[in-house]
């Protein structure tokens, strides 16, 4: 579907940009709108008598199983973990963490609280994933990305004390439009506006800014208070504005647009009781062999069908699965190491797919954050360690989750090599950047190494944020190459998406690979049964 | 407290403004870092041989009536409706709405479905509220007051579409930020900037605008997009800006800043279950008589008591309670009608103290605005009708409450003047607006005019919000006089707060109420059991 739609598209885009032709198709009929991770609608017998071996049980291996069984196909999920979901991975008390050169950690976490190693929250148009949710009955809250309680901080600014969100959103804001109208008033600006754009612009600006009769920046109640407004005679006192120079001077002044990024927007979600609720759920719901502990060994293809040798880590035996076609979602660097029979260039493909680099650190805490009224939401320190990420959980109980690490790519790397207690001790010292005295309130650290993760060897492809493209517009050629079927082989996993960082991205890998199994499927039994898509 | 602090403030804001002041105060130790609606900390024999009587049931009624025992005094409240909460009430299936020259309104609504009559919201701050409801046990959950998906509109822009959140915010942003770019390169504001405030300043505007190489904006990712990036070859398609002069031209622009106001900040709460929650609890918590549908009727106090008359509703009996000192929470411009010998100048500014306006209208609905990946937050559509407002609690189940009107001042005035079939009219032509085609699954409305109803002919003294002075900075005389001390009689209820909207305010007042009861008994009985503030 999608190369058919952009072909048009391509075509049609010549005068007014891709966006635009895009509207006139909508409203020409030409296109649904906007095109979603839409669940394929297959015919429950299309499937009969064909066999998939799916490889992998992360969410697009999860996905691809649940949908083409019930299109009647006999399906097989071999999967190397003893548990199921991939990068989707809630860690709670008494887990173990394997990483590769580390000695194991034994997870200690007080009653109900978890860590989302993996992903940890589902904006509100990824409808893939939420639809699977509500298919399911996985019960879903709130997750709250952006408190205006929260901090960012840098030592360079401020003294090396904390700004808070509130003051640097509306701090910043107010000295923008102070600019703005200064300029507006000189006249710099005459010739792109015309005198009405002015006329209204300047009161827009002294709205936006909050600036007064003088379209001066002065502080706003907007950026917090240093006294509320409280009973009869106590007065609001407004808190001082920062001068621009030192929020400019604060490397993490950005992140106050963090939220502003389209997959980072309010609502957004998390499944109650932890991430793997969804694969949980999956489980409960897919009848077909779940294999667990199976590492692939060996994947060949002849004309006729695929096959796949495994073995069984718990016996050590050696097994073989025959099927008509393989879903392979294990990650491209990992994949490119097992024995195979592809064609040179998709060799060649996988061989250059180098994977990228996440960490994440979590502790368990009483809630001092929420005594300074942060309440989920994310706080910025920058560095190696980046976040402090508040749980959007359990608010206003005792104790947390806290994750005083996350962070990806070339400092991920760098922190990685790090020893473990060093990657700690770094995490411990950045909350006290923002928390000053509550380093000693952390206890019990979980440290996940994304880089180390037996069968995963890195969150994503390294191509993404840093690497050779943006998310979301990869054209690489052999990125390309491993978007195709190759005989019985379809590569998938949220690797074959524009979103390989998201959930979202493993749906529509799983949605695209059942589309052109189920195309291929009906083409060879004949029109009758075509999938709509 | 309040006033000494203030006092203290005076005298030392000559210099830096009240602000740096108070910081500078805080600072040297002189006062406690910031003031919130502190628990008066009290001896519990304090008010020993000590009768209070409280009027009103509000919230400021109840944490009076609450503390006050707790300090020994002995208390009576007396509350002229049949339930509990004042403003704070919460419409189920079932329940009735009386309101003056209208037909009572018998409420039907779905299993689960209610509606928040008056407050709907607490902000992180609110410490005054929030901390009852966590010594109640009133478990609170998130409350979206924000979604990017939401839409604002105005006939005059965008063709009559509604704009998203997302782009709203985002187009704006990007257009200023090139705006501001193109003025800083001509050296338009060379006067204002060094040379390296201007070499940090562009880069920050073309991230802060999302703009391109050029510093041209050209459309964001953040504002959303045609295409989403998808599986394979699907890449993302941005959605086309829309221009400046477009955004100018929607009166609603400016509510893209709702959510910066102070008290509209994430994060927020709510209660689960509905506002009531919160009155209901301090009714199993309070264990002082409270007397429902007691209307007081008359008010007189000696040098040596106070005694309030009033008239049962139920059997019509007088009957009269005396006391040591009152707490009045009465709207002033009801309380001002009642037989009292108050001396003149309190009289006057009792009468001169004029209600505002505020309607709600809610409708039971499917949740059609989920299947547009609108959960919680608000869409804006001005006139008298002002906003939608979207459930956020049962989330993606199937009916919901849908709020379709939520004005205040002089258009809500003007509304509840209307006829109820036109006021809920309008309210369902303005979610058409939003919604086409959904008005007609809008079902089973609930009409809430404030100044029609029963014992609080208006939701807030008429000073608030387009009214004499701006909240939170209430410096009139009327209003000050009412904050003192009348003999017996402690005016008191979030009218006498800087947030007579706000149930923090009703906080304050009661904070305030009893401190000033408080010192009055301590120093009556000896500095031995002086209170701590």
């Amino acid at each position: 579907m999608g190369l058919s739609r952009r072909g048009l598209l391509h075509r049609i885009a010549g005068l007014g940009g891709y966006a635009a032709a895009y509207s006139a198709m909508v409203d020409l009929g030409l296109l649904a709108v906007p095109a979603k991770a839409a669940t394929p609608q297959l015919p429950s017998d299309l499937g009969a008598g064909k066999r998939v071996v799916v490889l992998g049980a992360g969410l697009c291996g999860l996905v691809t199983a649940y949908e083409l069984e019930r299109a009647g196909f006999s399906v097989t999920l071999l999967e190397a973990r003893d548990r199921l979901g991939g990068r989707n991975w809630t860690v709670r008390n008494g887990d173990r963490i394997e990483m590769a050169g580390e000695s194991t950690q034994s997870v200690s976490l007080s009653e109900g609280l978890y860590m989302n190693a993996g992903p940890a929250r589902i904006p509100s148009h990824h409808q893939g994933v939420l639809g699977y949710c509500e298919r399911l009955g996985v019960p879903l809250e709130v997750e709250v990305n952006a408190s205006r309680s929260a901090w960012f901080w840098s030592a360079a600014s401020n003294g090396g004390a904390p700004i808070q969100m509130r003051q640097g959103l509306n701090d910043t804001r107010g000295h923008l439009s102070e600019l703005l109208a200064k300029a507006v008033r000189r006249g710099a600006l005459d010739q792109d506006l015309t005198p009405e754009d002015r006329e209204k612009l300047l009161p827009f600006l002294k709205f936006y800014g909050d600036l007064d009769a003088d379209l001066r920046f002065s502080g706003s109640e907007r950026s917090g208070m240093e006294q509320l407004p409280g009973a009869g005679p106590q007065l609001g006192v407004k808190r001082a504005p920062l001068p621009l120079k030192e929020l400019l001077a604060n490397e993490q002044l950005g992140q106050t647009l963090f939220e502003s990024q389209l997959n980072m927007q309010a609502t957004m979600f998390q499944p109650v009781g932890g991430m793997d609720r969804i694969p949980a759920a999956f489980e409960r719901a897919i009848r077909s062999p779940i294999v667990r502990g199976a590492q692939v060994l060996q994947m060949r293809q002849s004309p006729d069908a695929v096959s796949v040798a495994w073995r069984d880590r718990a016996s050590g035996a050696r097994r073989v699965t025959e099927a008509d076609f393989a879903v392979v979602t294990i990650p491209f660097n990992i994949l490119a190491r097992i024995d195979n029979d592809f064609d040179a260039p998709v060799r060649a493909a996988l061989a250059q797919t180098e994977p990228g680099y996440s960490n994440k650190i979590g502790f368990d805490a009483p809630r001092f954050w929420e005594r300074q009224e942060i309440y989920g939401g994310i706080s910025w320190v920058g560095g190696e360690t980046n976040m402090v990420w508040y749980p959007s959980n359990g608010m206003r109980t005792a104790r947390g989750l806290l994750l005083a690490c996350y962070a990806s790519g070339a400092v991920a790397k760098r922190f990685a090599e790090r020893p473990i207690a060093e990657q700690i001790a770094i995490a411990r010292a950045a909350v006290g950047h923002l928390h000053p005295g509550h380093e000693a309130d952390l206890s019990n650290p979980a440290v996940i190494n994304w880089s180390k993760i037996p069968f995963s060897e890195g969150p994503w492809p390294g191509w993404v944020g840093g690497g050779r493209v943006a998310e979301g517009h990869m054209e690489d050629p052999d990125f390309r190459l491993l978007n195709q079927p190759h005989g019985r082989v379809y590569f998938s996993g949220s690797q074959v998406s524009q979103m390989p960082s998201w959930q979202e991205g493993a749906v529509f890998a799983a949605h695209r690979s059942i589309e052109l199994i189920a195309q291929r499927v009906a083409e060879a039994t004949g029109a009758a049964k075509a999938p709509r898509a």
